[in-house]
């Protein structure tokens, strides 16, 4: 039942509006759950379960080295609640079920905590995979047993892939940017997406997103008077990034109200708090689709993002990694380097980071940490700083390099792989479209319990309106409430979710955030061990 | 010729202290070539060929968001010369060659600034690449064909790795700090090369050495008043993450004359130094097998050096990536937690954070991306830190991790591709020390030159001592005399080598870093190029 109308989220806005201006700018009331956690030292239970406590060495060692007093307080203020607490307990709690099944309700853990497919038995694509086994270990190419273990069309792509590779050498540190032969790949891949062109030379390749992010936050934060404009609620590795750089969260609030609204009203609004602050604001980051939120823009939407960051000399920093999850009939992707180009802005127009990654889309290859971001309307001596800092790191594992390529240059029709291509990537995009249905229809059912749908991504991000009750039993336990109830639940079922404090929220609001990852014949067991425990919970706090 | 005694070390070192004391402790002397290039705008010369200048477009748009007047200016100020001003001219040459063959008097350019053994032609060892590739494509594992391409005990270590991988997902992110299965294997490698107990919860498993040394360099630096003790010269990692991380390298010199003797009365000397100017010398850096330098420590030596920083209360960070590339029968690898154990020494006592690479020692897998660092002597609430570090990046490439296990653990006597992998391995390991002997051989021949031998690691670092006119024309160049010499060498003969400058040297002296990896054919080209190019390089500035 959708008791959130558009008027209290106002409120609660203006609210919180007011409270940050007494506030300092490192707005961390927005993420407060794991906060005290990572700032006071933590309980064994908080250790992750591969980190047993080691106590009486600090205790028995007068002054050690490295202690939490003299480290970087910005690695203390850092948090990253998709592997925070809950996750911690969770692999507890995994452990005490193999050692001694049945000590708790659930019989496994259901990490719907991380947009992790695999881990929850998606299967690769074979084409991707086939190709990656090839290129490891290229002797097997000519062998006749080949033939018979591998599609012809991945055994050709193969040899294609090496001849672009210096000397075949699968194992050598390549340019920094990424092997020029699969830069190119991706810029034709680019071009067919959006019909614009691309240039392999904005190209660089990376171990999945992540790192091109913290590339990007180097450059641009200076201080924390530095500032980065980032939707609340957003995906941690922002406000992480940002934290260990020593910049300033300048956030930005999507509006529930309206499927997780972007107003360029609201990004006016929060740029000029900022600049009234004293801080300079560098880059607007914009996820779409959304994580947590799973909303698609339109495209009059990022028609006017673009003429905002033009407006206000902002580099726009776009995550696009769930290009590929869009899930309704009436939502499309459109990339940001598209959209701007066809406004008639180049290079000179607007400065663009679009970040991709082979971790999410239908393939979802997480563990091979492959990504690229496309950097355009940058100067060239700016850019040959990026290069500079990906020269440090030399080049990012080439497995992943070549991954990244494949999701940009899938098989195409009449090739010999091209069926089970379209039917493993189909079958896997059609499952998640009905999951995202299946668990928001479950979820919009509880009482208290409102979801947007997830028109993309990964996610469900359910606002819980919690009983006073359970508020003030979760202050009694030292916790926001939001963590309260996810460890509750947790406890009760086995299921991993992430308090919306981890991410942010509208203050005085409760979320958490739910993949929509678990195999199809699982989604059932979960509704009812969701829906009985959410029950049970509000007939012990309802007030 | 060896024409460096220890006394002109010795006040050359002394005048070097005497310009620190007026110079500010960024050390920034020391490393004078590509400085210069990344403070200015650079020429077009020197943008990697893959980047060409977007120059109009800079000057068309008034203000652009990003500059060099407004980017961090940490990221200016870091330097990595490894993939600097000399590489990016190496690879214009080498694109001037494949569009107009003939066109320079070389006919290939021999990369000698990296150790990056098989863009030169090394050959990857068999049972690593069968398991990869079989872990990467798991679905072929148990076809008939299987049998015919693949070794029986390659298989069967290709499902022991998967039954250590939850669900046997290769593809999905793993624990932060690596698959548990495999850490425990590696604890198990590094208790039987030491002879002591290692904890597979101390490992941390990362992309390579470099992201470990960053993590390690960001919890330890807070501002520039905190110091770390690197070797001169040093790998550039080391200079560039000090720079990045805003931090202040403090110098000792490794002691030429003495074959890079490593004397605790330099650290000692440079640690009073360093806190006389206010700075918190937080940890010592050391590199065993050297680099640039290929010296490998006596254990007499190492113990000194814990003892020093157990006195000192310094973390002791041991870049031990070369443990495997020694070429010397009267030395031998010890790792510093074997010493410190059998001294006596456990958690209490020294907080030592041991660097281990897939990328380095007989392997050379580079572009796998893999290693990790142990962390011993560090509190549970700090190895948490590490721990929230680690998980902000999610984890590190499941290749790179099943990879660093095997160099780890790899086949034993018995086992059906032992007899293989022993060959592969001595054949590179025995190739390598005779390409050093030949090498170093050759150096000190020359002219003016001088060269230490390469006890381990991958490289020569020669000292030119070069003629005042030399030393003139480099400076009416605008560009540091090693920079100028190396420079030449390339243009001439198609040898790319790094200046010492990119390294730190003692002020006045000058030296190249040359790889021993290019393939055992080359070497005596090479060294007939070397030779002459030298010869006409002294006849044509000596003074």
């Amino acid at each position: 039942m959708r008791k959130f109308g558009s008027g209290r989220v106002r409120a609660l806005l203006i609210r919180s509006f007011q409270q940050k201006q007494i506030r300092s700018t490192s707005s961390s009331s927005l993420f407060s759950s794991s906060h005290s956690r990572f700032l006071s030292a933590a309980p064994a239970v908080d250790f992750p379960p591969s980190s047993p406590p080691m106590a009486d060495h600090s205790a028995s060692r007068p002054s050690p080295p490295v202690t939490l007093q003299n480290i970087n307080p910005k690695v203390l203020k850092c948090e990253y609640a998709v592997r925070g607490e809950i996750v911690t307990l969770a692999q507890r709690l995994q452990e005490e079920l193999k050692a001694n099944p049945g000590s708790h309700p659930f019989d496994e853990i259901l990490y719907c905590n991380i947009g992790n497919p695999q881990s929850l038995g998606q299967q690769p694509i074979t084409f991707f995979r086939e190709i990656l086994a090839l290129c490891d270990h290229p002797a097997i190419l000519d062998k006749s047993e080949t033939q018979g273990l591998f599609s012809a069309d991945a055994i050709e792509r193969a040899w294609e892939i090496l001849d672009q590779i210096p000397g075949r050498a699968t194992g050598a540190y390549s340019h920094s940017q990424g092997i020029k032969g699969l830069r190119d790949t991706i810029a034709a891949g680019i071009e067919a997406r959006d019909g614009y062109p691309a240039n392999p030379n904005d190209i660089f390749l990376t171990d999945g997103a992540s790192p091109a992010v913290h590339m990007m936050m180097q450059l641009l934060i200076s201080s924390e008077k530095d500032g980065i404009l980032c939707p609340i609620p957003q995906y941690p590795l922002y406000s992480a990034s940002i934290a260990l750089h020593g910049g300033t969260l300048v956030p930005y609030f999507l509006d529930e109200a309206s499927g997780w609204g972007l107003e360029t009203s609201e990004l006016k609004k929060q740029l000029e708090d900022a600049k009234s602050k004293g801080i300079n604001v560098r880059a607007l980051v914009v996820i779409n689709p959304g994580n947590p939120t799973g909303q698609v823009l339109a495209e009059d939407n990022q028609r006017q993002i673009v003429d905002f960051c033009k407006q206000e000399g902002l580099v726009l920093l776009a995550d696009e990694v769930y290009q590929e999850n869009v899930y309704v009939p009436d939502k499309e992707f459109h990339s940001f380097k598209k959209v701007s180009r066809s406004m008639g802005y180049g290079e000179q127009d607007i400065s663009l980071v679009s970040f991709q990654s082979v971790s999410k889309g239908y393939y979802g290859e997480c563990g091979k940490r492959g990504g690229y971001m496309e950097v355009t309307g940058i100067s060239p001596e700016v850019r040959e700083q990026i290069y500079k800092m990906a020269s440090v790191n030399l080049c990012s594992n080439i497995s992943g390099q070549i991954l990244a390529s494949l999701v940009m240059s899938p098989p195409k029709v009449g090739d010999e792989s091209y069926e089970m291509y379209l039917a493993e990537k189909d079958g896997i995009l059609s499952s998640l479209a009905r999951r995202a249905k299946a668990l928001e229809e479950a979820l919009n059912i509880l009482e208290g319990v409102t979801c947007n749908r997830a028109e993309g991504a990964m996610y469900l991000f359910p606002c819980i309106n919690l009983p006073q009750k359970a508020i003030k039993a979760a202050e009694a336990a030292k916790t926001a409430p939001d963590a309260f109830y996810c460890r509750r639940l947790l406890n009760a079922t086995g299921v991993v979710v992430v308090p919306g404090s981890g991410f942010g929220q509208v203050p005085g609001t409760w979320h958490f955030r739910c993949t929509i990852l678990p195999q199809e014949d699982k989604i059932p067991a979960i509704v009812t061990r969701l829906t009985d425990f959410h029950k049970s919970f509000m007939d012990e706090f309802r007030d």
